[in-house]
């Protein structure tokens, strides 16, 4: 027998390949492709990758991993903002992108169970021949089951919410091993502890996510997008305002700054718009309430100065103001060429918008950084790319100065640090901020019930 | 010093008054009538009630009995259909009910904060100056901290979300005295864990609620109500599910078995309708897409043999329809004068509800008992209300056969025991067999973590 094996991850790798052959690897290019998402935290490598295929394999490698007291990291398309699936204490980065398979659709319930591998775009591809669809979009090329694991939301969320309210299930391998399910098929359910809405944001840190049973929608009998112009960041924000409160049912509505307009005018070859405070919208209905949704809003607008209006119903046109959309974020690091981008993405309430996002504007301005502004507003939500040319500490540290400046005032108006990509590494500090130390303990004390000994994606969310 | 009092309860009873006064009794009558709900539970006096009226109170009572393991049983209106408040191993009823200060109200961010005790009535009343409702409609004179507490839904949900998609953020005080902020003013976040969907739904065994945040919505432009008969329960759900995959935004859609109409028809003096399966709907949006959605459901309606369309949009004549919608439950108990009603509270995915429906008549027919069927059909929910004319132990436990009956077809459709009532005593059995005793296990151990002297709310949700 060959002992020389004394850490705990090797004896797990030398186990593991009885129920996973040879797709636990310790390849150095696979290991230094899941060392990161698309954040700039320091890359770390995991000590293998494991290429998971059934709800078994993870179950028997958690069970394995959790006996020997091993770090594990899920990992599904890797375009996580927050250092998710950096495996800070090393162990191993479990590839879930090969559970790729779309289980079950109904069209008459207007439900689907996918395994979490399967993206947004993917599914949506799936689903077009049978008139449904899945409303929740990124914008990125993400996983479903990482969208569960970060909450994550998007361009479409002020009409068909997040994905916390679009998941009717999930299944899921705790980290001792054992699988559960957390709910039926039923559209809703008073049936105990909200097992759902409790893995849904926990970041891969209370179980690992195996399959997912979805809500999906009806393509609308027409859609229309529209593009309208202000003269400033407040008129386009009363604007939100505004149709909020006039119950318009808007499928999207997101703002882009006048940087943000500028990179995706040369990113996207956007013709004939200016470099100014822009609203993108769309619109879902009949073709009569679609009309009527987009008169009532372009009312709206041109009563706050806003101008320029253009419609499109035809399906080419709006998809190319959708992927223009789409792309902001690539549009604005493409101004930094070899460059990163800091995400910042606080969210407030909608009536303190305009002072957070004007706030932030100021911070910019004062930092020397370039970093547009892009934002879900109709949830009160917005990102500002912080543009870094190069990963130096002293340019990380500095940007990641600019980033809390904005968030703590974000926290002061009553909003929060994260709207849609969650806490992973960069926001650990903020959460303290936010939710108090009492219910960060709460927090801390589900993570000892269920992962007693910290094996699921230790250093995310809580800072020990 | 009197040394009489050994009874943990009885420390509590006399240390209490420090900060509560004379807001806890141990009457007689007071404690009659926090013995139980609106259920069949078999009463159980607490050792006394506390009326408390601030979160510090609240705070300092729970510090208390955690101090002692005494049991608290948090009560709202006492409409709980599952024994949610009955106190079932005695200790402190803590009465909720004088805690019903609406805090603040924002029209711009169409968000509230309330104290517990607001009844969902109080709060329409309150808002309705500003434009502004809260949706979330159980039929029942409730308290929102009640709904929160058993996530409830009803009427409503099909268009505007349960509870559980309208409470932004929660104050609690657990077990311990410690008092927690759930969240932020954010309409959305990815923010840690999700405590505020933990503790909806948690039935007051995890924390007692002392402050909702609710999201809000702006009263619709237009609304108009309709009736429609059916020939056969299958043609009045047919029509339901073609209506859903349409996409038509129906704010409510609620199926009337023709048992069930013949108590309304009785009780609410309900003119010019049959004893047959009828859906009651309504629809809200501008005046042009009221009318809109209202004719394509007629035309899907009329497809299915219903007849009989009256359309509503005077606000009287829909009251007077919403009214009798609402009175069905005390119409159906009215059937047998003295007795109670045992409601059932499955929901199914659509595609099976006929089946659940037809199914669960079948079993009623069979039993011998009249069981009037409501059904919130939207989402696949539906009530039977099981009439007993007394409470002996006999009766009882025939017609809790009769539920399980009707529960355990639901189940094997992938359904769930409860839609919207909560689990409570009645239902404890059922969660096993639906989450399976690992799913249960988990959320013990969240309550073991929460919870760890077991005095909130103990005997309910968990069987030991």
């Amino acid at each position: 027998m060959n002992n020389i094996a004394t850490r705990p991850v090797d004896t797990v790798i030398a186990a593991a390949p009885e129920f996973l052959a040879d797709r636990i690897t310790v390849n150095d290019a696979l290991r230094q492709q899941h060392a990161r998402g698309e954040d700039t935290s320091t890359p770390t490598l995991p000590d293998a990758v494991a290429f998971v295929e059934t709800t078994e394999e993870v179950s028997r490698l958690l069970a394995l991993c959790n006996q020997h007291g091993v770090p594990v990291v899920a990992f599904g398309a890797g375009t996580s903002l927050e250092g998710h699936v950096n495996p800070v204490r090393g162990g191993i980065s479990v590839d879930l992108s090969r559970m790729n398979q779309v289980l079950e659709v109904s069209a008459e319930d207007m439900d689907c169970l996918i395994e979490p591998g399967v993206t947004r775009q993917q599914l949506n591809e799936y689903l077009r021949d049978q008139g449904l669809f899945f409303p929740v979009d990124p914008g990125s090329h993400c996983t479903i089951g990482g969208m569960c694991a970060t909450r994550a939301s998007g361009t479409n969320a002020v009409r068909y919410g997040t994905i916390r309210e679009n998941v009717l299930s999930l299944e899921v391998v705790l980290a001792d091993g054992r699988v559960i399910n957390t709910g039926s098929r039923a559209r809703k359910a008073s049936n105990g502890y909200d097992l759902t809405r409790l893995l849904i944001g926990s970041e891969g840190t209370l179980g690992i996510i195996t399959k997912v049973r979805l809500r999906l929608h009806g393509i609308p009998e027409a859609m229309s997008a529209a593009v309208c112009q202000f003269p400033t960041l407040a008129s386009a924000v009363e604007t939100v305002i505004t149709v909020l409160q006039m119950g318009i049912p808007v499928a999207r509505i997101e703002l882009l700054d006048e940087v943000q307009m500028q990179a995706c005018i040369a990113y996207s070859k956007l013709e004939g718009y200016g470099a100014q405070p822009t609203l993108f919208l769309e619109f879902h209905g009949t073709k009569a309430s679609v009309a009527e949704q987009a008169q009532s809003v372009e009312a709206v607008a041109v009563e706050n100065g806003g101008s320029g209006f253009a419609w499109a119903t035809d399906a080419d046109h709006r998809n190319r103001l959708w992927k223009a959309r789409h792309d902001a974020y690539w549009a604005a690091v493409a101004m930094k060429p070899g460059g990163r981008g800091i995400a910042t993405d606080v969210c407030v309430p909608i009536s303190r918008l305009a002072e957070a996002l004007l706030g932030a504007k100021d911070d910019i301005e004062q930092s020397g950084f370039s970093a547009p502004i892009v934002g879900h507003v109709g949830d009160g939500n917005f990102h500002t790319v912080i543009l870094v040319e190069n990963e130096e500490p002293a340019t990380l540290a500095a940007a990641w100065e600019l980033d809390k400046k904005i968030v703590h005032r974000a926290l002061a108006l009553g909003g929060t640090c994260s709207g849609e990509h969650g806490i992973g590494l960069g926001k650990r500090e903020f959460l303290e901020a936010e939710h108090g130390l009492e219910a960060l303990a709460v927090m801390r004390s589900v993570k000892q019930a269920l992962d007693p000994r910290g094996i699921l994606n230790p250093g995310k969310i809580f800072r020990n």
